[in-house]
Parts: C-alpha cells; structure tokens; sequence
C-alpha cells in the first residue's frame, strides 16, 4: 500500500544497534546500559512471576505502582498527584507520548517542537494530521532562545512538546525557560508536553527542574518519564505520564485501545523497589556523573572537541577537527573502521543542522568507555 | 479539551473487574485465567532477567522469539513465515491490531467488520480517520451471512477485520468463510486484518482454521496472535503480528513510535518454551474443553440456556426466561445482587442488539466455576 509515513525509514536506534553488532563495534549509539538494575528489582520480578501476578494489570496501571510514583512525585518535587485521576502507567515512555499526542493534537492543529528533538514526536504528530513547528537549538549550549517563539506561535497552535534534561544536547532547562515557555502561551489554550525521561541524571548541583513545579503550566501539562533509565533496565517498558484528571481521561482513552495495560509482574517489581530504596533516583546523578567525568578525562587526549553535559546519558562530541564528512558518513565510518558506534547529530532535525556533531552514550562500565575512548583518541 | 474520542467510556472489562472487586464477585466478566501459565515458562523469565537480559528488545522482536513463532506457524498451519521480513512482536495483540489499523487505515476509508466484536477495532479506525461498516451476525451461530457482504462493500473499503474464533460469540470460521471472504473482495484491493488470539482454543474437533492457510488471502492479510491466551500469561502483553514484507514494513512504522519494543525477558522466555514444550499449544483444546464441559454440566439445573460454543474461553448465555431486563442492567444486578460478574453483549455492537445475552469467562479453576454455577442455578 502507499505509505502513510512515506519519508520514514528505521529509526536510526535500531540501524546503529544492529550495524554495530553485525561488525563487532562498541555500541555507545542506542541509548541503554551495558549494566543491569538493582538486584532487588530483579528478585522482585522473580518473586511476583512465581506467585501468581501474571494476569491483566488494571488499565491505568497498578495501585501500589501508581501509589510509589505520586510518593515519589512528592517528595522529588514537592508536588500533590492523585494516584487515581492524574497517573497513568504506559508500555514505556514511549507509548505515553505517543497517546498523549494522540490524545491532543487534532487535524490542521500546530505542535511547537525544539530541534534536534528524540525521534519519536513528529511520527505521532504527523498520524493525528497535525502540523511540526521548529525552533531551532544552537551549539554548544541549545539553550532555548525565547526570542524565537513568537516566530513560530500561531492561532493554531495546540501543544508544546518539550525535553529536560534534552536527548540529544545533554542541556537542562532552568526555572526561567519554564518561566519564559508560560509568558509566551499562558494567553492562548496551548498544551505542554513535558519529556522528562532524564528526570534523575542531572549533573553539577544543577537539578532538574520539573513542569510539576510551575503550578499554572502543570493545569496544561502532560508529564512523561520512565523507569527505564532511572533503573537501568530499558527492556522493561514501563513508563508513565503525569496529568490533570481531565487530560489524563483522554489519554487513558488512547491507552486503553493502544496497548491496554503494562507487563503486571515488572509493575509490581517496580512498586516494591521505590518502596524498599527511595534513595536511589537521588543517588544516580553520581552514578552517571562519575561515568561521564571518566570518559571526559579519557577523551582528552583526542581530537574531538566535547560540548558541555549538563544532563542525560549522552555526551556530543564535535569532530570537525578530525573529519569533513557529513555526520551520517562519518558515524558509518566510525562503526566500521574505528569500532565505535555513535549517532549523527542530523538525524533529530527535520531542517538542515550543519554541524558536525555525534552523540555518544556514556551509560556503559569503566571498561568499556576506556576501550572505546582509546579507539576514538587514534583519530 | 473536547475529546478526539466523545462517545467513549472506560472500557467495560475495567469496570466489570472493579466493580467485581468491590462487590466482591467471582469474577467472570474480563477474560483471563484464574491460574498462571507453565512453571518453567517462568522460571525462564526468572532466568533472563538475572542473567542480564534486561535492555532494550530489537524493535521487530528478539530474533530467538521470531524464529520459534515461524517454527509454529510452518508446524500448526503447514504455512512458511519469514522471521526477519513477516513477523513483528508486539505489546500484545492489542499492540499489533492498533499498529496494524493505523498503518492501513487513511481519513474516509471504510472498515468492514463483524457485530458484536471486540472492543479496539473501532476506536482504532476512528481515529485514523476511517469509517467502520459492520455486518451483524445473529445467534445462536453468528455465522456471517455472506450474502450481506455486498451490501456493506463499496468502493472507499480498505480493510476487512474478522476474528476467529471469535470474542465475544464463541464461533469458528470454516474454510468456506474465508473462501467467501476471498471471492467477496478479490477483485478489490482490500486489505485483511485477522484476529486470531484464541487460536489454540478450538472444541470438538473443529480445529481452527487460519487466514495463513489460504494462500491468496495472505498477500493482502495481517495476522494477529498472542501468548497471554497460550500461555495463560495475559498480563504478560507479548503478541504479534503476521503479514507479507511490504504490509509489516508499514506496520513497523507505527509500532517503532507506539511502544518501540517488548519487554526482553518475557520474549526470551516465551522463546525457550515455545521450543521446550512445542506441544503445549496441542494440548490445549483438551485444557479448555474440560473446563467448558464442567461448567455447561454444571449449569443444566439453571434456567439460562447456553449457546453454542466452538471456540474461545467464553460462553454466552440466554437469561431471557429469568428476566426481561436490558442485558447491562442484567449484568449489574447478577454482579451486585448474584455474586457473579459477567459481560453484556450489546457493549460489542454499535448497532442495536434486542437478545438477552451475557458472556462469562470459563478460564478458571474448577471451584470457582463450580461456585459460580451455584449462585447462577438460584436464579
Ligand atoms: C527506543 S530506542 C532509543 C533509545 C534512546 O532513547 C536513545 O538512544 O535516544
Ligand atoms: C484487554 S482486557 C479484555 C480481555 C478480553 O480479551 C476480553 O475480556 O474480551
């Protein structure tokens, strides 16, 4: 049949992960660790598939599940979420952004949108029929610049899909960007989406800064984050979204026919764990900072130039010293003689990004960065 | 916001099943077993994720998950299925026909499908854009009536969805259907979208009859299947999908931006069973029917009279000689008031349904379906 999605191939995730494998490269491209999570996590999932928790979960996701999120939720942000009305547990974060796209955005509408932004928006945006609108981001720092969104805001405009701490950039917003994203749409019925996946590796006494802190964007605001990252254990899928009662009705809509309900034994699991160690999404920041701080130092030596890493898992690095070749070649080039996989900058904008930028995922064991920091110090 | 989907509610097996919990009813409403699947199935689980297991699935499915579901299909349907270009892993069958719909269905297409059925089918193609055109199957056989067909076929129609053997009536599909199906649409191109969960749950020698079996259908048919039924498992939301290379390319699509991949330790799990007992799923017609002979056995002192049942864990039930209540009311009064939760059949019609018919769920223990023929023989 003609495509509905005709200009899209494979998400570059799975082309990366798949061509590093094929020639034995050290896969820092897909975003994932080379580590397992908590052993008590793992015990968990055991202990609930063998006693009987392998039934449907309740659509919305498990009580003692949603319970531990609106704990968390508290005591992260200082923040009220009922259980009942405003949290829905999803098929990782992806399908909650997915519905919540679905959910909102209606044919003709406008979604604000910061390049380079994660895959997965405009997909979702381009099957409800609504229309990507771009502000773009700037090296080194892609802090948002405020000045621009006048540019793009229309009568049209629906929702603002926003990303902190940001994949690709590895920059966080500040309070005065939330401050900044208000003034500009507090006039007009816009809705936020908040991709907070990153939420707990923020790095140098920076701190994320949540949309459920700014008390008149969360009215309008849809929350996405993930245990995935926060437990190191991406191939679970378990996510959430975080919304006022009647924008989470519309979402569960969605959700109840995408998907219906999450993996009930990893939901429980989940649950018992944010139970058990509480301390654990604030002990992760050091965790992944001394990660980072290693591969740094051990990419010193080298001829990439590293750009600032305030947040995420992913550090950029620019290779204009090293190579003119476009970023795509140069990540082929990369897997396939040097042994390194990475990801091209590009391919998270829709418009020209003329840059010579890849990232690199630095949530592997010491032993991996080294070697894949010696392969990339030879250029 | 005004919602993308008005008329729509919580789905009736959340509020069946929450309602049987708060009123404390034997719950024969949401179909799932009252007992989990094999024990080495999850002590495999078990397995994978404590031997590191536990990051993102390949988005088409882990490729030992691929293999034995081809190695089922060549066995059970004597049919060849290529792994890496036909099959895809979902986030259960619900996953799969959400993908599939989305992928296939453009703004004023027109869906053809059965009434009653299934719950996600419309939703789907509504919010694609389609329009669904139903053919209603009448009782006590709900064989489709072939000579309807012409009146609901037209040129804008995209997409047949059938579902055998069939939730909520307890029908199977004959060779014929499908024959008819075919001689009804060949000259069309129309797409055929096959849900086929219940699969494995065929009585009385019937056998079930796939669209994978009738070679032409298959170049334009997607097949749909799970391992929550198999399995026992349905909390476990692992299906997939079936369909020719360029229809799973599409499929892929969507499904890479809805959910991206499977939970890992459940698709290697359900790989080494599928290769370590590749009888189970021929053992289980004998499983089942044991358990719908008990029950029927048990309610010949009721007056409801059983309809036929070919086919699914499911059994209907004519109440019109104990009352002439709408069958929602009839459903609440016997949850509340009997103890027993079971399914209205007029929520899986669009269309009016003027019969007196609920559905219960036989996938349980024979002492609660013992308990529930108990209560349902006061009536
Ligand atoms: C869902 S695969 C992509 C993982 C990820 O978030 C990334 O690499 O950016
Ligand atoms: C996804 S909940 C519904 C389960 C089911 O298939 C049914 O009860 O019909």
């Amino acid at each position: 049949p003609e495509s509905k999605l005709p200009a899209l191939g494979t998400t570059i995730f799975t082309t990366m992960t798949a061509l590093a494998q094929q020639v034995g490269a050290i896969n820092l491209s897909q975003g994932f660790p080379d580590f397992s999570g908590p052993d008590y996590l793992q015990l968990r999932l055991a202990y609930h598939v063998q006693h009987g928790s392998n039934q449907y979960a309740p659509m919305s996701g498990t009580p003692a599940l949603r319970e531990a999120i609106s704990k968390k939720i508290a005591r992260c942000y200082g923040c009220q979420v009922d259980k009942e009305t405003e949290i829905t547990v999803t098929a990782g974060a992806t399908e909650a952004l997915f519905s919540a796209i679905t959910a909102l955005v209606r044919p003709g509408d406008e979604v604000i949108c910061f390049e380079p932004s994660y895959d997965s928006y405009a997909p979702a945006v381009q099957l409800a029929g609504g229309i990507m609108k771009h502000i773009p981001l700037t090296p080194p720092n892609f802090a948002p610049d405020w000045s621009r969104f006048s540019t793009v805001i229309s009568e049209k405009t629906r929702l603002v899909i926003l990303n902190t701490p940001h994949n690709p950039t590895a920059s966080v917003w500040q309070k005065q960007d939330f401050d900044a994203l208000w003034h500009a749409i507090a006039e007009q019925p816009i809705f936020v989406l908040s991709d907070e996946v990153y939420e707990h590796i923020c790095f140098d006494d920076n701190g994320h800064h949540s949309l459920l802190q700014h008390p008149s964007l969360r009215e309008r605001g849809i929350v996405v984050s993930s245990f995935g990252k926060t437990y190191h254990m991406t191939g679970w899928k378990v996510g959430y979204c975080v919304a006022p009662p009647h924008l989470s009705l519309e979402i569960r809509k969605i959700h109840q026919y995408l998907t219906f309900s999450v993996h009930t034994p990893s939901q429980l699991a989940l649950a018992d764990m944010l139970n058990h160690a509480p301390e654990h999404d604030e002990n992760l920041p050091t965790f992944y900072q001394q990660r980072r701080d290693f591969f740094i130092d051990a990419l010193q030596a080298s001829r990439f130039t590293l750009l600032p890493c305030q947040g995420t898992y992913f550090l950029l690095l620019d290779y204009s010293a090293i190579s003119k070749m476009n970023d795509v070649d140069f990540c082929l080039y990369l897997t396939k003689e040097v042994g390194v996989a990475a990801i091209p900058l590009s391919v998270f904008c829709k418009e020209a990004f003329p840059h010579h930028l890849i990232r690199v995922c630095f949530a592997k064991e010491e032993a991996t960065l080294q070697a894949a920091a010696e392969k990339l110090c030879q250029l």
